[in-house]
């Protein structure tokens, strides 16, 4: 037996061989013209992955909250009007985020596994002078997938600044911020983007750009303020060195290798990917009989899945399926934790993975002595795979 | 020819094969039970190596600088009294963030090259009613050292908190937190600690943690809130999972190797090391005739050497060395950027890595047309490593 368990969590997830070189490289200097060359070709290609060739990429070494930190204390002065369209988890965050940096929120709250309608938001946007709405384009914790492009026209039609949180969706789920016109995009190097954990990226429009540069209050927190941060991005993609904060060298030359693996795939590609594994995957949670919880289809993320145990069956099966060589991940939302786990295929993901998956997944739950056909999972999923 | 030089800024530093190895390892979920007991022993060593057993550490994802956002955002409220014993760029840096926070920020200056006197802060101390100290340890732009026994003996005396800055002595700078009694000792990876950069690393004691439990305002940053870290701290510590961030999993699990690596050669064993190589390679410069900036041998750190150019030589000159095979740093603080160069001899450094840096310098000064009688540097560097 191989003692190698594949990682299907909603990140950490499995990575290339390319990458995993590249975090084993001898470091460089930070100001090494190589690595000046790595990091400047690491910020354009950001720029290319996230469909967003006007906007102004940032890489900073952190979580993806500390994305989500940079996004809140840049653009909000104390006093604002912040909409957080509310989806789960993350959704709450980003409203905690938002009101340290003095914001008054309010939030815009679907049951779980639902998404706000883009009626309710808009009727909300009405009432308020809001200068900015963030929402979560998948939520890490239920798996539901919001409307980006709805609510991004939304922002435009009423002035308002939109936010996306894309931790979970960057480089996976459908994301065009340039055509669609989105004034933050934001993830973490660990999901689609498919690097080891460790890095923070964003990608601001003019427009956001413009609202930072007339501020009239300083920006909440240091390490995050884009005064620091911006001219070195911008030096380093014009091929100088800068030094503000040394930068997470290995991780930013194993990013740039992914990001280049990433547009070699081509973005239509890898979303057709991405939507076509989560299809096989969730047919075959279906075909045994497992709901999710997102309310419907189109509610539902492409990166990852969120199923509740059948009946009879508790989070003891996890151990179970890890046993069968797959380690998948548990409840996060506290409402529902103990009723759902969640499986992670993003990134590098490929039809073994998925098959390998709902395979353990399988063997875990007759273990757990839950009864259904052998392989009515495994097979329902393979007949998407092969449509 | 080995197409493979050697890095020898002060930071990032050459790394260990086992190091460097366990950047490369399949990524593991940042909740597996392996990573748990892994994040716990790098805090246990952490501490260790801080050499303050009744401390408490943080490992987050981010650079020094995130490091000192944290130190300052957690202890400071506004309109608190801070005093910056101020040597250098960064001591420049610790107080532009701590009035960020909302500190009125009194430095006490030395001229370039020196630090200010016991005598001259304790004067400063009586004066004002001060909440907090910082000081650099060992400026990265000068190489100059500071007496932190003695500052933090005088915060003891007077009741401030003592914050230092140890970014570029922690683990080679000898640094007795426990027992000198310091409230903050704060760091990055990538210095004496060993690991590629994209980690802040921090102590502190129970005054401070004291402190920040009893304030009255909120924190001003969130993501550096020690709110959102200490739980999750803790939770790792006693070998649970716990989520605010995702850890910045493979640079953690390269920390608790080199953390080992670390404690394996003896804290005492490594700072004399620190201080026989620090001792060859300055006994090398001065036999070559290149004067240095800190003003005297018991200011000047041993984790790296400032030296300035001799008469007629430019920093054209640092290409002529990375040419012979050794890559150094140029000048970092402003008034005189373009006169000097940096060395960093920290972590792994051998003696072997010592002699091929200064034999690079002899053949970067040789061709740059200084003249000197050849192998003076050398011979002289050799006579203190085989004494």
């Amino acid at each position: 037996m191989k003692n190698r368990k594949l990682l299907m969590i909603p990140g950490p997830i499995e990575f290339t061989p390319e990458v995993m070189r590249a975090m084993a490289m001898p470091t460089t200097s930070h100001v090494a013209p190589a690595f000046v060359e790595c990091m400047g070709q690491a910020l354009e290609l950001t720029r290319e992955v996230f469909l967003c060739p006007g906007g102004q990429p940032f890489i900073v070494a952190g979580s993806g909250t500390m994305a989500m930190d940079m996004a809140a204390c840049n653009l909000i002065e104390p006093g604002d009007n912040a909409l957080v369209v509310n989806s789960g988890y993350f959704s709450d965050r980003f409203g905690a985020i938002l009101e340290r940096y003095g914001a008054r929120v309010t939030h815009v709250k679907a049951a779980i596994g639902d998404v706000p309608s883009l009626d309710e938001v808009e009727a909300e946007i009405k009432k308020g002078d809001y200068k900015a709405l963030t929402v979560t384009h998948v939520d890490t914790s239920t798996a539901v997938l919001t409307d980006i492009k709805g609510l991004a026209g939304l922002c435009r039609k009423y002035g308002v600044l939109s936010i996306v949180d894309g931790v979970c969706s960057v480089a996976g789920e459908e994301l065009r911020q340039g055509e669609w016109g989105v004034d933050i995009v934001l993830t973490a190097c660990q999901k689609a983007i498919g690097v080891p954990p460790g890095l923070a990226l964003l990608v601001a429009s003019d427009k956001a750009i413009e609202t930072f540069k007339n501020r009239q209050t300083p920006v909440g927190s240091y390490y995050s303020d884009w005064a620091n941060w911006l001219p070195i991005m911008e030096s380093y993609e014009n091929r100088k060195a800068a030094y503000f904060g040394t930068q997470a060298v290995n991780l930013v030359w194993a990013l740039n290798v992914s990001l280049e693996q990433i547009l070699a795939e081509g973005m239509d590609n890898r979303f057709a990917r991405h939507r076509l594994m989560s299809d096989a995957f969730k047919t075959g949670m279906a075909a045994l009989g497992l709901k999710q919880v997102p309310v419907s289809a189109d509610k539902a993320a492409h990166t990852l899945t969120a199923p509740y145990f059948p009946v009879g069956v508790t989070g003891g099966v996890l151990p179970l399926i890890a046993e069968a060589g797959v380690i998948l991940a548990g409840g996060l939302h506290a409402e529902i934790r103990d009723t759902y786990f969640r499986i992670g295929h993003m990134g590098a993901v490929s039809a073994s993975d998925i098959l390998a998956t709902v395979g353990a997944i399988e063997a875990g739950l007759a273990k757990a002595g839950y009864k259904f056909e052998h392989g009515t999972g495994i097979a329902a999923a393979q007949a998407v795979l092969l449509q």
